[in-house]
C-alpha cells in the first residue's frame, strides 16, 4: 500500500457546475490527493464561484490539467475505475468504493478514477475505458449524488487507504493473481484500434454495428489487464493475419 | 445492526452557509438518513440558496427541526456523537467515523450525531454532551473539511452500515469483479484450439515453437474468466479470419 495518493489522478468529464469543481479541488486537498485532470470543461474552472469554494485549495485547482478527451486525461494511466449511478451500462458487478479503492493506492504508478457529467454520467464509450466500475451505495428514495459529495466519499476512502488501513481488513487483501505490470490505457487502446480495424477490413465488423461488438471485446480484454508485452503479442498476430490476408489478397486472379 | 436510519439525527449546531445547509439535506436523503435538527440556524434554511443545493430534498429540509439550543436537539436520545477537527478538547480518544459510526446505526433508540460551526467547531461546553468523539481523517496540508463534505462523508458510512456491512469483514473476500457466468474449461479449450491451428496456418506459430507461445496466450486469456458468449465471440472471430485467408488462397494464382 502505497503511503501518499500523489499517483492517483482524479478525472472529471465535462463538469457543468462551477461550485461543484471548487469543492472538489477543496475536498481533495483535504484528503491528500494532488492531481485533477478536467475533461472539456463545461463551467468556468477558476472563476469566482470555483475559487471560492475551492478556499485554500486554488492552488490545486490552477494546476488541473485541461484537456479535450477522456483517453488524453488518462494518458499513462494502468488502472482505471470509473463512477457510475447505473448498472444496466456495466458488464462487471459494480463495486463499493471501499472495496475498489485500495487497487488504486496499492499501484506505484500513475491511476485514475473518472467522475461523469451531473446530469447524465459517463457514455459507455467512456466507461469501458475503466477495468473497474464504483457505485456509491444510496439510500432507495433519492439517489443522485452530488458531483462534489460522490468525489467527497471517494477521496475519503483514498484517505482511509493510507492513514487508518487496518480500519478495513479488504485493504490488507490484494488479490495476488493481478498482474503487477499494466500497460497504460493509450498502448491498450493502440491494440484495439488495429483489430477493429483488420476486423473491418475482413467483413467481421460492419461499420453501423462495430461500435457494439468492440465494446464486449474491449471488456473482455480490459478484464485480463493486459500487460505491455501481451499487447505486443496481440498485435504480432494481427499483424500476420493482415499480411495472410493481403497477400492473398495481392495474388490477381486474372 | 438496524436497516434502516431513521432514528439517526444530525444536528448541526448554528451553521452559517446556506449552501452547506441545502447540500446536507441532498446528501442525508441520498443516504437514508430523514431526521435533521439545526440549532439557532446563522443563515437562511429555506432561503434560494439552500433550496438550490437541496434539489429533491426540500422536504427534508422544511422538516428540520429548529431548535434555540443543543441539549434541545439532543432530547430523547441514548447515544450521542460529535465530530471535531481539534484532538486537545476530548476528554477520550477520537474515532474514525468507520469505528464509531456502527454504534448509532445498532442502537433501536434515537441517537445524534453532532457537526459544529464552520469556522470555531464545537464549544467544550457542547462536546460535553456526546459519549464518543468523531475525527475524519484528512492529509497533513489543509485539514479544513467543508461542513457538508464532513456530513456527507458520515452519512456514507451510515449507509455503508446499513447495505455493505460485510464490507470490513474477512468472510467477504469473493473478488466482485469477477464474472458469474464462466465458460467451462473444455469450452475455452475449443478456443485455444482453433487459434492455435489458424495461428500454425498462418506461419505465426511454428511447429517447435508453438508450445511456449500457446502458453502466453492462454494465460492472458484464462485471467479474464471467459464467459460462453465471449468464447463464442472470439470463435466467430476466427472463423471470419480464416475465411478471408481460405478465400483468398483458393484463387489459383497459375
Amino acid at each position: 500500500m502505497s503511503s501518499s495518493l500523489h499517483h492517483i489522478r482524479i478525472v472529471l468529464v465535462e463538469p457543468a457546475g462551477a461550485l461543484n469543481v471548487g469543492s472538489i479541488a477543496r475536498v481533495m486537498k483535504n484528503m491528500g490527493l494532488t492531481q485533477l485532470a478536467i475533461v472539456n470543461p463545461q463551467c468556468e474552472v477558476l472563476g469566482e464561484e470555483a475559487t471560492r469554494m475551492a478556499v485554500h485549495a486554488i492552488d490545486l485547482l490552477a494546476a488541473a490539467r485541461i484537456v479535450p478527451d477522456l483517453p488524453t486525461a488518462l494518458a499513462g494511466c494502468t488502472r482505471v475505475i470509473a463512477t457510475t449511478a447505473r448498472d444496466r451500462a456495466i458488464p462487471t458487478q459494480l463495486e463499493t468504493p471501499r472495496q475498489a479503492l485500495p487497487w488504486l493506492v496499492e499501484s506505484a504508478e500513475p491511476t485514475a478514477l473518472i467522475f461523469g457529467r451531473e446530469d447524465s454520467g459517463l457514455t459507455n464509450a467512456e466507461l469501458n475505458y475503466a477495468t473497474r466500475y464504483i457505485r456509491i451505495p444510496v439510500g432507495s428514495e433519492y439517489s443522485s449524488l452530488n458531483l462534489a459529495q460522490a468525489v467527497g466519499v471517494c477521496a475519503y476512502e483514498l484517505q482511509m487507504c493510507v492513514t487508518n488501513p487496518n480500519d478495513n481488513l479488504l485493504t490488507n487483501l490484494t488479490p495476488t493473481s493481478t498482474p503487477t505490470d499494466i500497460a497504460p490505457v493509450e498502448v491498450v487502446e493502440g491494440y484495439y484500434q488495429q483489430l477493429e480495424s483488420l476486423l473491418l477490413d475482413i467483413g467481421y465488423l460492419l461499420p453501423h454495428t462495430a461500435a457494439n461488438r468492440m465494446e464486449k471485446i474491449r471488456r473482455l480484454y480490459n478484464r485480463s489487464q493486459l500487460s505491455p508485452n501481451e499487447v505486443a503479442l496481440l498485435r504480432g498476430i494481427l499483424r500476420q493475419v493482415s499480411w495472410a490476408v493481403d497477400t492473398a489478397k495481392s495474388i490477381d486472379p486474372q
